[in-house]
């Protein structure tokens, strides 16, 4: 039996237990705790105050199930995206995979999770920081988006659910999706993670999903399972333009190829069909909900 | 925090842990323990052997997923159903929903399983013990198939994977599996649930998915999330005929209203797509598995 | 691995695990969860609101040590013996192994935990309820007492710790002490189970100690290592007359021959030496503990 | 609740969990894992192959029960001290109390923990390492034995229990405690730590009681209540000539004054008398165990 676990209380009559097998890492930033470990079934993976973030045996699922529709079905020719949060790099990773990107910008709050991970985590940028359409800013995500001009083709959120007392709860409101929707291009495409869709614990899901349709014209949820997440995993993509699920499976090849996207090993049509297709219960729990969450009234990850 | 607590220990380094504040029942058949507990957080549980079988909050995505696609796809107009174990009377009382079931067979081992879950588990069966169409046999579902001639049009596999030294061994062999299909009428249909297809606890349903391969000519893999079960979940799909991924959405959902199949939960058009849709690693997976379970050499659920 | 286990959460940051391998009895009385079970490590247990009350494997340590050093050191020729709570019967077992005990009073507000006690835990009482000697009321210990004229040579309080809103907590102040000590007689002892004296989490013992040395003029802590409740336990020895730190091992050897006490398995000359002797940390933790459990201040057992 | 938790399994059913609040420092040598942690209850830690040495807030408890009553009652008026094992530097902090301790031979097999302990707990050996009177080996304990011709006053074994497979299992055996002797001076003492004298746990102390009685006149178990071994621990006091439990009060208040030892927490007169006297049961646990270690036939530590 391990010796060193780490719990996640996912509930107060839920708590999961990580074996552990070793610490590489364990420090603090001015914004959470910071811990690189290798957990004894996933591998190495980064935990922040004491949640893993992702696990070297199924980030890829993750990653690219974040990155690539959004990515693949943006019309622009030449792309500029930005990414919000992501210190791992893996996201980075994935975007800089596309030749038509031609500047990727990230901006994470937390510099201290950037060094660590570029340190600790090599698998995961696998030198993503260091190609020269790359530009990092240590710095708030809103705060960034309220003082540039710029627009990008394509806004991807990878920030955890903000806990209360977060300044991350800020990037989850109604008027930060207007902003964001301010600095994206006409056929432009925000996505973002957004917790679990397991139906007992699915309202930041939802509650975001109502939100984001207050300011864009199409959106969808989608999901895939992230073993090390411990529950079904999901996904909002939202534009004025462009229905993801109106793209058949061999569009989704096709684009693959055209864009000469290799070596992904989540993510192709059939996966691209499987992500968009939700159960018929979930589906519901999405619609019916009303709540949206605004600056002065805004949601928290965790309910009970 | 609760008292009580049940533990799935499911690896060595991974553990999860149910509060339970309630205890209905607790006993012991010759081939198990049986307990009826109240999870805190998914209701009722039928546990066996220390594992949860299925949760008042969840029995339904389970039961639905096993059951709809076989009985929608089966081409039969009059049809007699076969269902191996499935003592919580749920699988039978998805069976019952089809008007075309003339007989519905339940082969159940443990008879003790069957009175508890009778008594205990109202939401499960609803009465489905009682319908005229069901005839019950606690018996073992082998020594069941090979002392009858009876021909089957759909026949399901509702057994908890075995572990070694369990009379349930001998139920998912590559010779069983040939039994199983020679009581299947012509166009008939089979049909199991096959454990998780987390991607690094994927063996028993691979080599079942081979194991199936040797013996009919069309098998397909599907997938749902049950959270109760804290992985995604999978069955398999297996017929000489009938390929359920060629069905479109739309053919589903149309063969449901022509059946007048209402009050599902789970199942639909949408989600037999997304079931029948893996993502890419899984398939790669599944279709390199070269292992095949016989009597002489037969799988068990836990490998480590 | 067992598939149930009870926790006892004993501090925040310290969680001990019980694996429990069958469940006896479940039930609920007004006043509290009963359960019986059987842990692996211990044996068959009574648990209350999900906390070990006493285990097969180690009673005898915890009931020799609250009943004897009071019935040996008492020098009434013909004793009556007050036993506030010990609903398990053995407590009452063990005062009945002395001739001189004329009337054994059994007060427990709990009837229910007393007949599943009766039912379920033979091994612990040992029919001591169908002593003639013993009387049983169903009753709160201090209204019990406010009615009553009589006077005990011996009152036991075998009482759990008071949770806050636990109709106990009056039965741990400086009031209900002053009216048990009207009825003792002139050369009676009080007795108490009185929590752990693990040096961390001492406070509960210490305002016991201080609270009643404004009672009583002779006070002495002592404890005894019960395995099952995790930590060393403590009692207080309280009259006006008797210091059992007086007697040597001689004196309580001579005495237990003399009163012809055969069948201990904990408690003899020796043993009282230890337990009347403290280590000197504990010493300087007792004395130096200013606060005094009033009505209304009552103490609570857990304060973090 | 803590992200992070130590696990002590003591029994297969019996499982603690402490929770960590920090990691100092982690790494390994060639004989075993070694972390320096912060347990939210027990402060600093120093934790080998995930088992809690010993934790700051408590010990002075087992560092002033394994040394005093041997340093106390060894007649030398100018005395060789060697002590085995004890890492940390608080055996040797204890043992450098007495100023008749001319020279203190420290010998223990791993450097590397020896290193992590002078740097990250200071308040363990408070400068002992640079004491004059210090000499520290880095070797094996049986082997430095062997070679040597000198004589020691008091021996002391601060050695944990060993597992199968560690070097450590030949000092725990007949024909080593055979060796010992001969390194002691006449009237010499050996003190050991001795594992749990848990009443369901005892056997390994019982029979390094039974090995010692071969090899000395006099043997002493004793036992003091160290919380974060989670169980009451134990020592065994062995010679030819001293028998501790023949010293009263007094005399060990005397001996404490004569020597000037001040500053102890823990050990005094009144903890010496209740560390040698036993319950009853523990008493007839030991005397009745007949089991020898010898090297060819050694005693791990856990036998479940």
């Amino acid at each position: 039996m391990d010796a060193y676990w780490i719990i996640e209380k996912n509930h107060p009559s839920e708590i999961h237990w990580h074996g552990v097998n070793r610490f590489y890492y364990t420090g603090k930033s001015p914004y959470q705790k910071i811990e690189i470990i290798e957990s004894s079934f996933y591998g190495r993976c980064l935990v922040l105050d004491g949640r893993i973030q992702s696990s070297e045996k199924d980030e890829f699922i993750y990653h690219e199930a974040l990155v690539h529709p959004a990515l693949l079905l943006n019309p622009a020719r030449e792309k500029k995206v930005l990414i919000m949060g992501g210190a791992e790099g893996a996201t980075l990773r994935e975007v800089l995979r596309y030749k038509e990107v031609q500047e990727a910008v990230m901006v994470d709050i937390d510099g201290e999770v950037v060094r660590v991970s570029k340190e600790y985590l090599p698998e995961w940028h696998q030198g993503a920081f260091e190609d020269v359409r790359t530009k990092l800013y240590i710095a708030d995500a809103r705060e960034f988006l309220e003082k540039t001009n710029k627009k990008f083709d394509v806004i991807i959120s990878d920030l955890s659910e903000p806990m209360e007392g977060s300044p991350a709860v800020k990037l989850f409101t109604y008027e930060f999706y207007s902003i964001v929707k301010e600095h994206l291009a006409e056929d432009g495409i925000f996505v973002m993670q957004a917790g679990t869709t397991h139906h007992l614990k699915i309202f930041f899901h939802s509650v975001m999903y109502s939100t984001l349709r207050k300011v864009f014209k199409k959106v969808r949820s989608y999901q895939a399972y992230v073993p090390a997440y411990d529950f079904i995993w999901s996904f909002i993509f939202a534009s004025d333009k462009i229905d993801p699920k109106e793209f058949s499976e061999e569009e989704i090849n096709n684009l693959l190829k055209d864009k000469e996207i290799n070596g992904l090993k989540f993510y192709d049509g059939e996966t691209h069909k499987m992500m968009f297709s939700l159960p018929r219960h979930i589906r519901e729990l999405i619609e019916k909900e009303e709540r949206i969450a605004y600056d002065n009234a805004p949601l928290y990850a965790v309910e009970d």
